[in-house]
């Protein structure tokens, strides 16, 4: 089985986070299509993945970057509305994966983040494309910081 | 009458929900025929309700698990938003079951949060779909916690 | 003419403001119909209300009961949507009565603005449905407490 | 050039802002044909535009009156979502004049920006009907107050 | 290839900032045809890009200025939902260039930050139409501000 997926990046992240999401991708899927394009902020994600599923892909990954202004999460939250409203339309998957600025103490612990964030959803994606997801119901997973696993 | 209901849940959350709204289903209504997709968190369940409601489901679940930060705060705000447009749209009843990490003081008052919420949630949509909960109107009736009930 | 008018409330209220809304429906239009859909909270709401206008009723009146917190504010404001989207798409009035739990001191205080707000909001649709508001514009009526009056 | 606009208010409003609305508008553009519907609070001002904008009228005028609660504020909120969803869906331009009750010190100065606004907003649908602002752009004109200007 | 920008602006706004996109737009594209709509505030741009839309154009440009009030951060979150629901219903990219009251210390800094983000976002549309964003994916580009650049 073919699998395209598309990914909707920004200029505005201060992480290449396409680079991991290819590359997990490509790790669990390796008949995976990319399709990708690069908007200048996450407020035009929603259009991009639009195009492509206009293009035909079979799901999205939209790597956003949020500041910590009021009016970054209001951009947040008006985005990820599209982001949804798209899914419930036509019928793909978006898994977006948002770091925020504000979330980490310095620099390299936002590269972290962003790292793993990226790569815990890319195979997010893969498998709930595959229906395998249900294993790790009620586990307490985690994407950019430790499992906070099940509450026993 | 056979009853099919389409269950919603998460890796994120931290309780096996589904188990628990599994099991109350049956036990209110032993014809039930139960669909389930998992999907990462809480923004993809819309499009997993709808996959759903695609399959012919008469109403869906869905177990939601909601962090304590402001991010957290603004997903479970849009999320919510597609579910009502996806019950608008589509007429298929979908009753959320939610537990927010910040509404309990320890991990054991959360699980039985998330234990009730469930089990109650469940038994209201069997008797919604039945339209047996009228005798209950202006009652105080809570989830999660014990019933306010209504006022003299 | 009969007017059909459609009641949607909750088991979460805590007060039967049904019983109110039909008794004030019924004294400024004996005509009535009712029609009404019990659900377990202000969620789900609008997938009632449109079930009562997909059964041809000529408005609503959606009888809400909102806790305190952040996470129930938010669900107003997303049911509200729902609810204004409704009356946008299918071009039917929804009156919603919502009481909020924080906006009294005490339950005989709650009790008095939920019986209050029920009823002159019934008596608005009824005045709303024959075109007869405009003679108080801008008049700073009220409901749930004493009218404000209009600025002189 | 025959203009047809309608005009929706509220018997929540504390000043009857569609007489200085008309007015206005007469001012204008004498050949103005008004549509008016009262509702009783500003959450069913999406609703009756829309019924306005199904009678054929040109553009609508929605004078609102918002409280000072975070209900209000809420209230507000999803409501212009609505007025902006029928903009889009219907072509027709709204233009909301919204009086917040805590935007003032007093009731005299509440009222005189309710008059205020309104006068303007009226004489901007006009003047946006016919293409006529551009000249105007940037120059930071305000409604309910004295214009900031443009920064030199 | 011709290219049809729409470009929305306002009266509201106290800087001309159409000029200089126009400026930039015909910098970076010297075949670039320009509509234009000017209206009173951010409300109804989603009205006026429509417009453009219905005109044919490819791209629509929303110059946006937005006071410090909960009011005005509401009016651009509810405005901004308008924006992404019309990019996502037409398939037309749409760059909104907000400057906030609120973000600057004087009225120098804040002209400054108008005009640098216009410029740069006006260049921002015509490569993402041109498909050329993608170099600059991760790099941390800045409007209104120098860029945070890429974390190392």
């Amino acid at each position: 089985m073919t699998v395209r997926v598309g990914i909707v990046d920004t200029t505005f992240a201060r992480v290449d986070m396409a680079k991991y999401a290819i590359e997990e991708l490509r790790n669990n899927e390796p008949s995976v299509i990319i399709e990708r394009i690069t908007v200048p902020g996450f407020k035009n994600t929603p259009w991009a993945a639009k195009q492509l599923i206009n293009k035909g892909v079979d799901a999205v990954m939209v790597l956003g970057w949020i500041g910590p202004s009021l009016t970054d999460k209001i951009t947040y939250a008006v985005t990820s509305m599209g982001l949804i409203m798209l899914q419930i339309e036509y019928d793909k998957p978006i898994v977006d994966v948002t770091i925020h600025e504000d979330e980490a103490n310095n620099e390299g612990e936002l590269f972290n983040i962003a790292v793993d964030r990226t790569r815990k959803h890319a195979r997010n994606l893969i498998l709930m494309l595959r229906g395998e997801l249900t294993k790790w119901a009620g586990m307490g997973l985690r994407q950019g910081r430790p499992d906070a696993g099940p509450i026993m």
